[in-house]
């Protein structure tokens, strides 16, 4: 049987290394004779678990003192209801940029809660989809802070400057966090779901600048509260703990691989593989300027879009799953985060070269 | 070495069989050579297993079908906010009983959005804790709703009788839920963080009549919107996928024993053995009166408290763990969830018999 190379954009695959340990001590962690998923969240021992995984992320990413990381639950989309409610301070308005399915969508549950000022960062150069340059946006002097996703996973659109501003950069990073090197100094928040890059789904890391802890409104709900739940290290209620259980294990195995500067080595091979292999093959065909290509899904379209079953089908019996694009584009899409291994992206670069030859007409 | 008997209040023990089930297809779920947690919640795989555990649900505790049943994230603590934001329509008030300490955590947050009416139905009878009838209620004509937690698990009491009210009962049953046989039609809202009687922690249950799915205020963040919640089957995010799924098994566990007629008599069983034994010993006691002993927490108090450490650590050699009391009552608990066999109860009873014998003074 042909190993499984996992390519779903979400929940996407966990490295084997990390299932491995987990399934192994299961129902026996720590020699304790119970899964760590039945113990207390307050025992010691699940905070040293707790603890580890902080340790690690702020590691890996060099997060500096004067932020705090919080696991939350309620995934990506309750922070799109969090955001607002937690920094507008007195403002009413907050800027958001808007490149795809993912910021609209922050946009608008943002604006239950206020005034919204868009940039719309959508464009198109040379015919492919792109976002315009951030030295063209203006924001806003009244908005509290500024919004934007650095990559949307649908159509496989990376914004890669900053907004250029002095107030709050909030970055929805749920599906770049841990790919690659960040600046975390340059960001008000930064926030992600989990089922990408760090664990399971049922976890979301929220990074935050300890001076916009103090902005909240009253009617915000406790466990919404970045104030209130940095005060209670992430426990104010019983966290998802196996979910955070696992999270822990992905940050030891990056940190065991060489840590995000290695990790991102293997992400740009991985996506210049593929994008080379659909550039270079007139059966496929990526819509993405560039520039804008995203590390981490590959959207690609057949030539022969009634071959897309077989495709799929064939792909499949390869052991190379989850290749069908999102419904709003159609085709295929490769998401390949960190747990893909460059060896599953040799794979089905093998596989479209061979299904190009049979099925080309030349 | 000793079976592991797990007396955790939560996150709380799972059922050894279910525990089995999952270890072995950790990795290699449904011959698809990957873990449940690592396809997409859209797959026509996990819909099977996301529908599958609401039909079972729906059975176990004899759902009718005027009543939609969700999967959240955020715990019973996010159900706190979310109620009185679901819940309230036009009115501007609610009444809470008020039995202990999770009913009063439930006021606390629903006071950023309401007026609310507390009943406090704490009182003591015979110098037991206790709570006030049901009849002696006198809830405002213009409450939304009615709140109550029908079992507090810190202190161990139990309110037995539902309000008596036209209004919508809305009951916080983490810590019952599938303990024992409820008539759902009662009810207007059950909810109940899974990490208790459920799944692990990360998921919880919401069971809502569906003619208040309506009355939604317009500041409601998406994520704890019943109706849009409904309206996406439970995914208008990702949801908690692996705990959904845990969920799913502890559900066809529940039906493979003979369904919640068959635990509830297991549970009695359980709480009778054991309250039988702190009666019978002296060396123990109890501090809930007897109309109001919880089912599924039995905190006791040895006669010696300079006893406790030594009996937690001889306790713990005999693999029955996890009986430290909260730390806001000292002394001992045990909870009895469904996952606790009879025979941990038998061993907890046998060691609490040895032990008494080993330090009474007569």
């Amino acid at each position: 049987m042909n190993p499984i190379y996992n390519f779903s954009a979400g929940p996407a695959g966990l490295p084997k290394a990390v299932m491995a340990v987990a399934q192994k001590e299961f129902i026996n962690w720590n020699c304790m004779g119970r899964s760590v998923m039945e113990i207390s969240h307050r025992s010691k021992e699940f905070i040293e678990v707790a603890q580890c995984a902080e340790r690690n992320l702020r590691e890996l990413l060099n997060v500096p003192d004067n932020y705090k990381v919080l696991f939350c639950q309620g995934g990506a989309r309750a922070q799109f209801a969090a955001l607002p409610m937690n920094l507008l301070g007195k403002s009413s308005k907050a800027c958001y940029v808007d490149g795809g399915y993912w910021a609209h969508s922050a946009i608008e549950e943002a604006r239950k809660y206020c005034t919204v000022q868009v940039i719309d960062a959508k464009t198109t150069v040379d015919g492919k989809a792109a976002t315009t340059a951030a030295s063209t946006w203006q924001i806003d002097e009244d908005a509290a802070y500024v919004h934007y996703c650095p990559n949307e996973t649908i159509d496989g659109i990376e914004i890669n400057d900053l907004p250029v501003t002095d107030k709050p950069i909030v970055a929805d990073m749920s599906s770049t966090i841990l790919s690659r090197q960040i600046d975390v100094s340059k960001f008000g928040v930064i926030y992600a779901g989990a089922q990408k890059n760090v664990g399971p789904a049922g976890i979301t890391l929220v990074i935050v600048r300890d001076d916009l802890l103090d902005l909240a409104t009253d009617a915000l709900p406790s466990t919404l509260s970045y104030k209130l739940l940095d005060a209670k290290d992430s426990m104010y209620n019983t966290p998802p703990t196996y979910a955070w259980y696992l999270s822990g294990l992905v940050f030891k195995w990056l940190k065991s691989i060489g840590g995000v500067v290695e990790i991102e080595k293997r992400n740009r091979n991985k996506a210049a593989a593929l994008y080379q292999a659909i550039d270079e093959l007139p059966f496929y065909k990526n819509d993405v300027h560039v520039d804008n290509r995203s590390l981490m899904n590959v959207p690609f379209q057949l030539a022969k879009p009634e071959l897309d079953g077989l495709f799929l089908q064939q792909a499949e019996e390869k052991g190379l799953v989850a290749l069908k694009g999102h419904r709003a584009v159609g085709g295929m899409r490769a998401s390949i985060y960190n747990a893909m291994p460059e060896e599953g992206v040799a794979a089905l670069v093998q596989f479209m070269h061979d299904f190009a030859e049979q099925h080309s007409d030349s």
